[in-house]
């Protein structure tokens, strides 16, 4: 188990900082083109990716922390601190946004602000999709943990801001790829719309729990190739 | 010839499951303009490339692998294979689309669901723009693979992804830039709309066999410096 | 302090000339969507980045100089030079754009002539949404002088433009996104409309000093772990 | 003086096909927002030069062939023949686009096809314009064949690409942004719109002496630090 230090609580605080900046200015976004949208976002990302990813590998994204558990690029109780500073800095993150941008009095209109909506029919297609979605994320993200990748980083923010991009162009029309539990489940609760929640918050957790699963057993022959990320194990005491 | 491994299996389930994401998201993207469509299609070939491209060289595309096999970069046998595999990836891949999107019941409507249509009259015109666009990708990849790039590859999926949005966008108008015959094939048959499909399904594989002999033959004198691409040979254990 | 060499001369030339570059060409962009312009600066920011980073590191915008002073990957002194000659450079490079496209009389018309006006109600959301903005620009210009990233540096142009890209999209409809107190200067001086004024030239200032020392201090736990940046002080002879 | 090998012949027809490439398939992009020609002119020269850089150095515009010879990157006999091959290059491209798209009867209608037109009064405007995002490009060049890019000049084609998006999406409202000499020419010729076409032609090739100059004697103080470019004197035999 990892011992509370000084460093740890760095990188959580990096997690937080950067699901908080990535929630604020995502959601503060307004209205526009989904071109725009989806180079917003994918630009967040980048700037997340390139800030933090030194210091404690840029999860950003619960379904990352998962999908590094499972790998093992990060150990099992330091991904679920990961995720309470991500579900943490989503909620101050979105609360920025909502209180400047999303309603004139707090808690006072239902305004969906920011809140991603199923807009296909029936329902259980947008299911799929943010599955699928998800999944690509997940798989671009195990990519650059790969021993083979351990060198030449450099331009993983890049790649992975551009697969954010075309992630989110491809869903914009069905489901407004949410991809991330907590980037959606803030707006539901402060929208009190809870319409298909399960679809954003259930299907990523599917996906970030079935792919890096296939990824060692399947694509790496169980060989543990997992590189040890940025920031993650390396700089930790008691290895 | 190659032997019937683990590792080979392997690799050609990542050419399926990359067929399948790639024309599955694809073909899920509704409507919009040419450059959303363009950087859909651009972001989804950056996560086959970026996910696969350790293991089995992403090659997606059945003209890529025929220039792999001109350079000597995969066996003739392995080469076949993995178009196999594309082909049924890309079928599984339309067929979930198809269902979701495309039409309310199977086999029902000739909805023309993801079909590329030339728009561009006379129709022959959109052959040759086919074949230059696919030429462009072609010689994207060989480049990639030659030895000067072995080391420094990391960025080839952006680099890939980046061509993919330039070429669609040109031939957006025209031929609505299929450069890949299966994207093409399943989508065809389904709409039972096979005009001009000998373009699609012709000239992408003319360019995949013209361009690689004259980049191994004219550009390189025949010097066969072509690289053992990731996830290709090296892994073969009858080397 | 820094002895008045020929080095040194350079490296101000060049900040001079980046940023006369990057304001004239940016202020000539004329209507388009908020992404086409986006992708303006963006674009104009990889070029400043690209050509001059090798010589004087390509600060442009003065956030990004008291960043590096605070982080002393420049020295004190040849910081304020560089903001001197950014303060010159777009001067120089708004003042040819104005003379070609924002008056036929020089000083004579009011035309708010690439005035970045704050389209948001209250006023101070911009500035929060500026300070955010800011930040993310000066956090991209931290992790990229860290010393895990010396080395691999190639592609920060590609990584910093991109990330200029998404933030100025996300401020677009707010604040117009400036991130650089002297881009917003010039044009309100010569419009004499200094409406709001202090936004942009007060927050991106005081994102420029609280990030870097939460960088610092927090984040590399006061290590100085901050590479010597491309032609910064290594150049400098009294090392 | 070169002497006439085959390699360099292979160097030639690597910057004619590069040539009849970009011009073709520039050309042949038909109508659509600014935004959307920009992407595809960039993503051109991606492609261009990620193919052709190993060999020739992917010139593709003879502003960088004079930037080379004056930086030696490149023997300047070779740079004429260099812009000889990218005159001839861009001819066959714009001949095959004009067949295409542009008219129904060779020679026959005067439609202004492809031709770069100045849309900003009064006209000496664009010939500003056109200097500073010519030199944009010129810079972005010189920059990567400094000896400290030497290494690590992957990701140039995404740089120059992208550069190449930005300066299209400036210059689209004023003059159509050509940067290259021979882009220009042909559509003149064909329509026999000689409009401004010394803006054209002139601007871009005054801009690729004087910047390289300043590179050399300014920026690096005359120390020659140019590293050997890909594909150029490295491979003559005569060194």
């Amino acid at each position: 188990m990892a011992k509370w230090s000084k460093q740890l609580f760095i990188r959580l605080l990096c997690e937080l900082i950067a699901s908080l900046l990535v929630q604020f200015l995502g959601c503060s976004f307004g209205q526009g083109s989904s071109l725009a949208y989806a180079f917003s976002w994918g630009g967040l990302i980048i700037v997340g990716t390139m800030a933090f990813r030194i210091i404690s590998g840029a999860h950003i994204n619960p379904c990352i922390s998962i999908a590094s558990m499972i790998l093992k690029n990060i150990k099992v109780l330091d991904g679920f601190l990961y995720m309470l500073m991500q579900l943490v800095g989503s909620a101050i993150g979105f609360l920025i946004a909502y209180v400047m941008f999303g309603s004139n009095t707090l808690f006072g209109a239902n305004t969906n602000y920011c809140v991603t909506t199923v807009t296909v029919d029936p329902w259980w297609k947008a299911l799929i999709i943010e599955f699928y979605l998800t999944g690509a994320w997940v798989l671009a993200f195990c990519s650059s943990w790969h021993e083979s990748n351990q060198e030449l980083n450099e331009s993983v923010s890049l790649k992975i801001g551009l697969v954010v991009v075309g992630a989110t162009l491809v869903g914009a029309q069905y489901s407004h790829t949410c991809m991330n539990p907590f980037r959606s489940l803030w707006p539901a609760i402060f929208s009190m719309n809870f319409d298909h929640i399960y679809i954003y918050v259930g299907m990523p957790i599917v996906a970030a729990i079935l792919l890096p699963f296939a990824w060692l057993y399947i694509y790496l022959l169980g060989e543990e190739e997992t590189a040890k990320g940025p920031g993650a194990e390396v700089k930790n005491e008691e290895e």
